[in-house]
């Protein structure tokens, strides 16, 4: 954040300035019709937004009908609201992006409901010859041992391979797309394009309160998510880092590396300090009869400094 | 709307402007930070902003991928979009609202669920002297036919009479109340209100999308809404005309003044232009056999001019 | 509806029966675990359910706290909620599916934000070897006047290039997808299935108040929606209308069926009674000033029997 | 649990018995019908309900398209669902309430935005002469700490003082109430009740899925809720317990016994245990800077047994 002059921001695609009398947020004013590249042909832009860490304030605030107080307890109050999930007043900021990505990142996307979307149409609208081709460095093996994840690296020979099929297969599609669109065919549009691959890019406007936002992100920053997903979180995660710096710091402080004991860790751990425990995993497995509560509880003690 | 000049606007409670680079609407800015009165002691006033009629046609073209068209292709689309009901652009606008009403109006407000709310809060902090106490105008009978509805007026007598009887109560009420928390009871304020009158006012931030804001107002500005709710819907309504002034038309054209004919109506008036049909009220209700629903055809058919 | 005797019912995939203290629909019952087929190899099936046309009338009726009424008044009651839009009684019966259907189907019913979804997943599971192929019958034209719609059949040796081709892709891409998963390649599931075609075969659960399952018919049941959706929204069309009987006749009545006039189509009809107006379609135009509003008078007068 | 047989019940206000081909859950089929009282007018009742543990298992395991696993195996996925937040399943199951309440108890309730609700209206209806009168035990004083709370017991004057304050208030609206309504003035109903007290009776038909539901007990039962409200979430606790044991179970353990620690605090314990932390509160609020935070963290502290 301090060095701020020097981050280098992607360019302005419109730059147009106005009067207005609503509040502003300065950070977000800075990312304003500037795309974040994601992906090979993905962006995010934000287009407009609504609100700023004031506006969290004058909402919990309501009930006392008093005007500002000082910085610091703005501060203090934003956290305060963060830490006991008094999460309506951060509805009281918006943000309304443009987002292009590939439509099994879309689909993922969309299943958070509570944002207001207008997506592209195959059916009104030609699709674009525009394919997700991953990095070699992201083309990774199935993990053994998370049924959602990535582990080693693919051979290089087999990184080609893939690459190649990928190509073949998107070559393919595009190349009867255009000619059942456009020969003598004239199949209709919402039928043409049935074959295309989900790594086909989309595009959408969305627009989200900063609250279900937060909850996005939370799900879509954490290491389970998709890698291709991620990418899109983090790229809006810098603007709203510049755009609510206090409530974002709250969401990392209070969320992000946030922990949650369960009823029985909290027991076991109080037990521990009592000296009544023993912290084998086989003790530990023996009690909570979870391999995978056990290994999540292991990983917790660990992260707390207890071994 | 064309003698803008010589409307006399509320005052503004807050002036000051800023530079943005976000899209602004002069409609809504005009608005902004003028509280217009509603009943005795209640206001509604436009505390921010997001888009305006061009965010509404930018979205629904986000298919396209094509730059502005011209104003009129503009104006044909918002009007199409709203016509055939295709709300989703119009979540593209959001209106953030500080209001102050009558509980009892706000309860009926409140059902609306998908707007964001932080309303004044009786557990924190104390309730002010404030009663809705009606306009001797609106103190109306109870309507024979309609079970939700006014009719005559009272007598000028009892009209007096229900005043009397109500600021006795608002009176009594609030003496109470100052008591349980003021003098050596100190009774937790939470429960110190519990019988505070359904009229007492109370405050929130209401944000909402216009698509949602255009459904509240649909309901609201109905004829069969209760008064004290309809004043705040024609309040809001004044501001969105501004805001919007396209997506505004369009929604009066085809929502405010619409008529819905159900498939059995227009059955009837088919038959009715081949001949085929009498249309006393008895021979209705003799195809209809319900009560209401001729009643509701008979006004239809006089509205569309066929006696 | 007369001869329900006759109808042949798809067969149930389970069959067992238990004892309940709820209300119950016999028609919901009848439909329980019997899968209707939808296209090549999709299915709609109801999992289980919550109300029926009483519980509409009981929850509209919470205003008397009286008991049942003859059978007649209930029917009224819903008919009459239904004409007036008063919505929330019908978000109290709820319906729960089973259903398989393309991606590119999945990508336009997700759109409906209010049901709760539980869908396949090909980061966790292999996707099956199952593409919609259409039937030959459905293969036509792009509309030259409808932007989203279809015309003309295609020629026969048309039709069969472009099975062919679709055939050609997913084999393809289906063989590819094995050979990045099975081969000694081991590509990680959730990268695997990127090229996989929109047509691939998904699957859900899908529950959906009877409210805003009538939203989404109302809308998927249009002739403009693509015809593959249709016919997954005739299927559960089929079930509701056996499972709420009275509620379902009053949509057909004042929703699908019906006709909105908008206040200047209203104006124009009363004129035209009095004979202020002449109604040639150019005439109407002028009045209009805009073709598409013209034409959808022309063919409601029509309809209406004007002409 | 275990004593269930002695568990006394309330009785059954409707009876009845049919056959279904839906799945059913013994602990809620035992609870229909029962209402269970709350406060000295109210209560909550359990109308109908969809589904139960199996319905989150079944939908978690859409993914795998593999029939019943073991018991175990069942339990097992239910409470990694719970302890992950993946709570999407277990949207799949219904419960529908018929509730009687305070009117400031159904403002609370009614910021729930994700149930369908049907209320009492008295617009339409008359209000009964029915309002809460709070028991001795729970009049307590307004908190010095917390701005929300009570503390300690009004002295036994005060308490008559305010319960024949309360009484004098009750019975002097509702005169008036009747008056307006009975008497040769005919007041319209809607305002013939702006004065009664928010303490009035109001009822409502509730229906929300169990993911909802848990969010609303997970702020309902809480010690800082308003004890009013407490009563109905405990009153419904008591249902879903038995509906759903499996996911209630797991509701307790991963949300109401959890904690949840922010990233600095984890931070901080893990230096307190390399010895490079004291913890006297001086010391941590230095750290934290913030006397709340420091509050709750050395709250967290002794629960987990560090001093």
């Amino acid at each position: 954040m301090e060095n701020l002059q020097e981050e280098v921001l992607p360019e302005r695609i419109i730059d147009e300035e106005y009067k207005t009398r609503r509040p502003i947020s300065p950070g977000a004013e800075k990312w304003l019709f500037r795309p974040i590249s994601c992906l090979d042909h993905g962006f995010v832009v934000l287009k407009d937004y609504l609100g700023n860490d004031s506006a969290i304030v004058e909402a919990a605030r309501v009930s006392y009908g008093k005007g500002t107080k000082s910085v610091n307890e703005d501060i203090g109050l934003i956290r305060y609201l963060r830490r006991h999930l008094h999460t309506t007043p951060s509805e009281m900021v918006e943000f309304k992006f443009q987002c292009k990505m590939p439509i099994f990142v879309a689909r993922q996307w969309i299943r958070h409901r509570t944002a207001s979307v207008n997506e592209y149409s195959g059916r009104y609208s030609e699709m674009p010859n525009e394919f997700y081709l991953p990095d070699e460095a992201v083309l990774r093996k199935q993990s053994p041992t998370n049924k959602q994840g990535r582990a080693d690296d693919l051979t290089p020979a087999n990184k080609k391979k893939v690459l190649e099929a990928l190509s073949e297969v998107y070559g393919l599609s595009f190349d009867y797309y255009e000619n059942f669109l456009k020969s003598d065919i004239g199949l209709a549009k919402e039928l043409a394009r049935i074959h295309l691959p989900l790594a086909t890019y989309t595009e959408w406007y969305w627009k989200i309160d900063l609250h279900n936002l937060m909850h996005f992100l939370a799900l879509r920053l954490d290491s389970h998510a998709q890698h291709e997903i991620q990418v899109f979180g983090q790229a809006m995660a810098r603007i709203i880092n510049d755009s609510v710096p206090i409530a974002y710091k709250a969401f990392e402080d209070y969320t992000l590396t946030a922990m949650r004991l369960s009823g029985p860790e909290i027991e076991f751990i109080k037990n521990y300090q009592l000296g009544n425990e023993d912290s084998t995993r086989a003790e530990i497995l023996e009690k909570f009869k979870n391999r995978r509560e056990t290994d999540e509880l292991m990983e917790k003690l660990e992260k707390l400094g207890f071994f």
